[in-house]
């Protein structure tokens, strides 16, 4: 039950930090703290949590890292389901408190007036705002699955090999953490960044529409990906002797 | 009496440094440092000073702090007025030596012009520039209670479980100083950011009016989400066995 | 074989994550990361490859790295030439998947506005955009040689230096990844920064023209740099009692 | 004689890194790294340096840091000529460096357009460009003092604390690099930040006019600072027991 309760506020920090971040702060004129701070907070939230509980549940936060986990043989089947759902429970709860925030500084307006509105994820028409963002042109379902197959992939492979037991394992909040701030740093233009199910099933909920219809992508490219980086390092990477 | 020195030079340049960086830097047309740059200088503020004198006071540096510890049953009650009293002490040298520095750059006005006025705290009317921010609409009083207790809960939570017996604790002032520039990377824009009823305290004291009025609010959300922090952590999260 | 698996993913996180951000994400108006997060990409990619397969290969994942640190006498000769063929593979298959996810995001134009088209490495004519940099002033063949040879010189004395058997050697990685977040903010506006032949090579084959035939520069002057780098250190730094 | 070297090589360094950014990147159009990138530049060269060679020298790179360490009787007072000397050396090599590269890429006049001319530093009437700064107003030449003074007594603070024989030493790297970047964060509006005498010296000897006749500033606040920081850690915060 502790492992639960740790994965439910990693992952209420993950959402609250991450997308917080994005939708309170990241338009800001001329101070804002764009792309950058964005990409910098989701990775703090990793590694600040990675550091708390991470000594008491693993430090998943992620349904793809947790899939990541299983797939290469240092995390049970059955333990796959409460893990996810407690991550699920935790990113909405964090969703909506960010949206009573929201409510008490100009609500929904607010929201659709920031980057990617209340932070969720996308692809073709549900792109940035055309005025500001590549005169409006989207990536394609296809780019954006690519990116967040291959993005989830690395990331899993750095959780692996940084918490391999060979590895100098003390610093692997870092490099996670910091991971995840790299793969923001790439990527928030071409899907708004998820590598997380939980992190867009969140958002989604709240601003309906294409986000919720565009989901499944979310799910199935993040997990796809974390699998097979699981079958990369346990068959080429790991030191099996 | 090292102790409260500590935590006096700790609490000085958590002030000196975050509230510094604000005043001077964030600003500066086309290069300033914006809000990445002053969560960042918080943050840094608290990783500086955790290194430097965390093994002689535990490095609170924030009343806030010093309460959740107390509620986790980690501080003695005795020690709170006086570590409270050094934090206090050493934010309003700080402010006392900023408002000295800003005399001779442009002074008084030079400090209304900067976003925040001298990096004090705010809710409602006391909204940043409102040619800069949100078109002057300013976050209600609820929604800044909201934030400033979830973010110092957090704010606790991580610094309970960073330095909980069974964590990976050399590393924890890198997680809890990188804790508090999360919580500016979020939350500048909403309150101007306290978690820490001293530093609010310091610029109150400076600034006086409105930011004197609503001082009570970063006394009350900060050490009310740090107490709840300090239950959580002991009761659901901590290994008690 | 582990090693040069190694190898290849490292370089390709090192070229999919850092010309990646610059391509997907520098230039984004207002809210773009900019050459600090291009810096912080570059960087970032090294700092968790070297926790997550350092300790398989050694975290190369650049042809100078390899000669520097044969010229220091702790690299076998005979690993040069596959460790090197690793790295170009992986480089370049980075540069392919990069490509493939441009081309669902506006394709070679979208390149082509780009700062440093596709990231490529340049010198004299060859400059960033005319329009925001310099007056469409670039640097010589000359400065871009020194400021290459400099810098890797520079990259390799701390690699050896972090990576000594009488230093604080589990922080290495940080030392080293953040070290070439340290280049690339002097030097993007010089030549784009490569201190990388392999990520000079993979962005010239897709960019062509005047990016392959500048290429030498940044296989010359690199790993110049790094073999006078070990030598330096071997000789003037290094405790050989 | 290592250790000198040492001193060159970690000095070269940081007036070569931390300057070269302000001179070549800062002042970039849309995406120039700005004051953020300056302040991370510098802290980052000596968080790379300190890894690197702190094992050798004690990684002092700096005539304040030099003297703040005898006053805390923890360095012997007949190396402190040749560690200055060294210093001296490495900083002057480092900014005639970047005078050779600025000279490929536009020259003296491309110096002169950024801000802080060869980011030399400075007091009242030297102020940066009145078009960007503060209409103009430099900060006096008490408010320049007071700044460079409290900023290097909170540097030796940090650096005695975190190398202290009680302390978590093996972080002393990162808390004093990244303490480096918190003072660039405050203080670059005010005096371009110095708290380094070799490295203010460097950039006068290249500027000449008033950044040589201010010089005397930049050597006895930072040096007056870092005494005065030795005396208090020593009695009020060090456990003399």
């Amino acid at each position: 039950m502790r492992k639960l309760f740790a994965e439910f506020f990693g992952t209420f920090w993950l959402v609250f930090g991450g997308c917080g971040a994005a939708v309170f702060a990241a338009g800001v004129p001329d101070i804002g703290i764009g792309l950058v701070g964005v990409s910098l907070a989701f990775g703090l939230t990793v590694l600040t949590m990675a550091y708390a509980v991470g000594h008491i549940s693993g430090g998943h936060f992620n349904p793809a890292v947790t899939f990541g986990l299983w797939a290469s043989g240092r995390f049970s089947s059955k333990e796959i389901a409460p893990y996810i759902g407690a991550q699920l429970i935790g990113a909405t709860a964090a969703a909506g408190v960010l949206y009573l925030i929201l409510n008490g500084g100009g609500g929904t307006e607010f929201a659709a007036d920031s980057a990617g509105a209340f932070a969720s994820n996308f692809y073709e028409s549900n792109a940035f705002d055309p005025k500001t963002y590549y005169n409006g042109v989207g990536f394609s379902m296809g780019a954006a699955f690519l990116a967040e197959f291959i993005l989830t992939m690395f990331f899993l492979i750095i959780i692996l090999g940084a918490t391999d037991k060979l590895a100098n394992g003390r610093f692997a909040g870092i490099a996670i953490g910091l991971a995840l701030t790299l793969i923001h740093l790439i990527s928030i233009p071409i899907t708004n960044t998820s590598v997380n199910p939980a992190r867009s099933t969140s958002q989604a909920l709240f601003v309906q529409g294409e986000a919720l219809s565009q989901l499944w992508l979310f799910w199935v490219a993040p997990i796809a990906g974390a699998i097979v980086a699981g079958f990369i390092y346990k068959n080429l990477l790991q030191d099996n002797k």
